[in-house]
């Protein structure tokens, strides 16, 4: 897979981390996730160096993980630290491990050069645990690649013709869309004047709307979405807003994992309200998105997107600043990857 | 594939396509069909140009097809007429569409050079229309290559083994097998004497006869067939006889669009007769030749026949016949494609 | 598939060849077997020369098969010996025939060159049939490539921890392995000492004993297994021990013939008791062994062991010859062709 490794990925919610051992395949690696009594969290290569079972058919003793199949036993940091076969044990007798950290209620996975990552580009979501707000998160296996995900979200005009009936009501009657870039993220308005009333408000007396979705991507495919609603001529910039967040750890070439989130400032403790938006959302972009989607990628057949001369529109606008930076941080890590393979054949 | 594209396909029974957006896959490329509100059949590849959404999954407003994605909007003839945002339509912003014609109760689709496309190649199966006779039409989703559906149809002493009991009743005393080849139509006679009577005559009181089959295969895998039936000895040439057409149009390198007519001269408007003609056939196709062609299919891995190295049998004549035809015809076809290549290349 | 070709494989359990045409696919090759009037067991390739029909779909006429697709009929040896259209019979219409052999109740066949094959080396498994044993007999399709599940069987010391509770009540306290090598046959001795007793011994007052697995591998993945138990202390040597044999025939990249044996000297007539052994042992394999080696399948996708660089411990001693032996047997066939090769070309 040519996707960025020199990046915090999302592996999984905190909730999903236990003293289980778990599997999930991110950016084409095996990985075993569990926790360790103390409660951190614990990324290893999901593959026994000696025959290659997966870690994760063992057993946690303590917070040593023991191979399902002939008993070396690892630690934390992926060294063998128990042969019961005699007790020698080679020096390559590891499995590696990944960096990883729990923050804003996700589990957050390196999957690169371990002494490039630094904690502090990790995105700031921190509204997600803020006192004052309520945020639900859900989880979706998507069987298509990352990028196509990408390309939908940042386009949200797509709403109003996918989404018809469920997200939306119709077509506006003029749009405005701006993309800004600050330091590797992407910043993309959408603005939309005189819209018909989304679905959600059709018990209100208000038939017609003004929207703006402002929408921040990060690096490891992160997107943080705003979604202001004024009445007709309004002033979206002071209106109120929701917000929700997009994620897609890319798996492998035509799988994503697929994290949502939606925030909300009221009726905090609602747990039926909890349940009632998220099935609702993902109700919906499992049923509209994710079989549209699943089409666009058996016309692709993993084939790259710009070697498949598509007609660009203005609304792509976002989707392709994405796509530029993506590129250069990738060949970017890979011309360091050379550079150091250089310096090792040079010495 | 490598198939012949400057050909007339079927892709479709006429009665199969109406106001749905349908999509079928002809020659690896997907193809979108439906009917303008004035009947007149369009097919457009099914892929828009902009995110490659299957336009199949959009919707037909009027005779305008709007991509289900993000709404673009094409014209019958391909050409982008409405882009919801901001309606700046890029020169390339279309959409190939394909040659179509209605005859003979069936669809015919060009795959190639559009300006090659002439109407009187078409074979003319004007008898599934003619006023004195009643054709009935199936359709199959057949999977294997289309050359090993044509093997089969072409040398029909395939009967006496694999149809035992359905079509036939056991291999005749003699018989005897004529090949002619007439622009690009090959036209094979199978004639075989005091054979069983088949199933379908054992209530009378023959019990044995002699058959002729006269199979006629065009360009476009069309092969059409009349089967007569004599007293033994009698004379075959002037025998009452009835007529099918197989249609084998390849659809990938494992699957194929199989349509079958079933066509009498009598009790015309016996609805019933219709179904039970065209169910007794199909069921035995599907079990006795379908379950074996799938099982070669396996065998062949999608191998080129000849590279194969299979024994030769004289019944293979026509077969052979055909298999040298297609050659010709798609060497034709890629020498003119390089021709016009090195002309643009030179200009 | 990179394997020997010119060695012994079992292809069946004699009991399971009768006079039905059954297919099986042996390094590759698809073969038809079948038992001839006499009771001779017969195998040729299981592809018709004329079209590539599995002769397995067709008809036994005494002991000729006919082509279930045109009727071409073969006699034993593959050759043609009635074409029903015309009788003209091709020198080059044969199918091949492999030599095969009935011995100790299974079904050997030799994949390789016809002239090499000689009875005398199929290993000595003349316990299976002796008049004071009883050998019970089963057969699996494995989903994983053979070599996998040679690796797990020459190393038993996984049955500690993947068959906890089976097989094993836990890990012993010491153990020993010795290996040894004889004309390309490898030994292995397994002795645990002071081990807790196996689950199948719980029911008597022996809570600890002493183990030893004595493992014979043969070319031709055939491996046979004594078992001895003796009080801690005890003399390994003269201890009574069961016998057991498993027997992993190559099919394809990722699926193996598996054949499982058992044999005791006590209760012979006893059919109830032939059931509850086989059932319960194919049982634990099958759900313990059997999800574990698919596990490996899928981590190692028919990358070659030795290129995945896997970390080696002192039990893979016995693994590792056979795989030495292997190799330089696969090269030695390799070359031998190569030599006819060029004999050929220069004559
Ligand atoms: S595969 Fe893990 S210990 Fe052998
Ligand atoms: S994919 Fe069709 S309009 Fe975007
Ligand atoms: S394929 Fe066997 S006789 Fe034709």
């Amino acid at each position: 897979m040519r996707v960025q490794h020199n990046v915090w990925y999302v592996c999984a919610l905190s909730e999903q981390i236990d003293r289980q051992l778990r599997r999930k395949v991110i950016v084409d690696e095996p990985v075993l996730l569990y926790r360790t009594e103390a409660g951190q969290v614990i990324a290893l290569r999901d593959r026994c160096p000696h025959r290659f079972a997966p870690l994760s058919r063992g057993k946690l003793l303590n917070d040593v993980v023991q191979c399902g199949y002939h008993g070396l036993q690892f630690n934390t940091d992926g060294s063998c630290v128990h042969n019961p076969h005699g007790n020698v044990i080679a020096p390559n007798n590891r499995v590696r491990s990944f960096p990883v950290i729990e923050r804003h209620g996700l589990v957050w996975l390196w999957p690169g050069d371990p002494e490039k990552a630094s904690p502090d580009v990790i995105p700031d979501l921190s509204y997600m645990t803020a006192p004052n707000l309520k945020t639900v998160h859900r989880y979706l296996e998507a069987n298509y690649r990352h990028d196509i995900l990408v390309d939908n979200l940042l386009d949200l005009t797509h709403t109003d013709y996918l989404h018809l009936g469920s997200f939306a009501s119709g077509a506006c009657e003029r749009s405005d869309i701006k993309v800004t870039e600050t330091n590797n993220e992407v910043m993309t308005v959408l603005s939309q004047f005189n819209a018909p009333a989304p679905p959600h408000m059709l018990n209100s007396s208000i038939d017609r709307v003004d929207l703006q979705y402002r929408i921040r991507w990060h690096p490891g495919q992160v997107m943080t979405f705003e979604m202001a609603t004024a009445p007709v001529g309004g002033d979206l910039a002071t209106a109120p807003f929701y917000r929700f967040a997009h994620i897609a750890t890319p798996e492998s070439d035509n799988k994503t994992h697929y994290f949502i989130s939606f925030t909300r400032d009221f009726d905090l403790d609602n747990l039926e309200l909890d349940r009632q938006i998220a099935d609702f959302q993902v109700a919906a972009i499992e049923r509209e998105d994710g079989s549209m989607l699943e089409a666009v990628q058996a016309e692709m057949r993993n084939g790259d997107l710009h070697e498949m001369r598509p007609v660009m529109l203005p609304t792509d606008a976002g989707a392709l600043r994405v796509r530029r930076i993506i590129k250069q941080l990738v060949e970017t890590e890979e011309a360091g990857r050379r550079r150091v393979g250089n310096i090792l054949a040079e010495a």
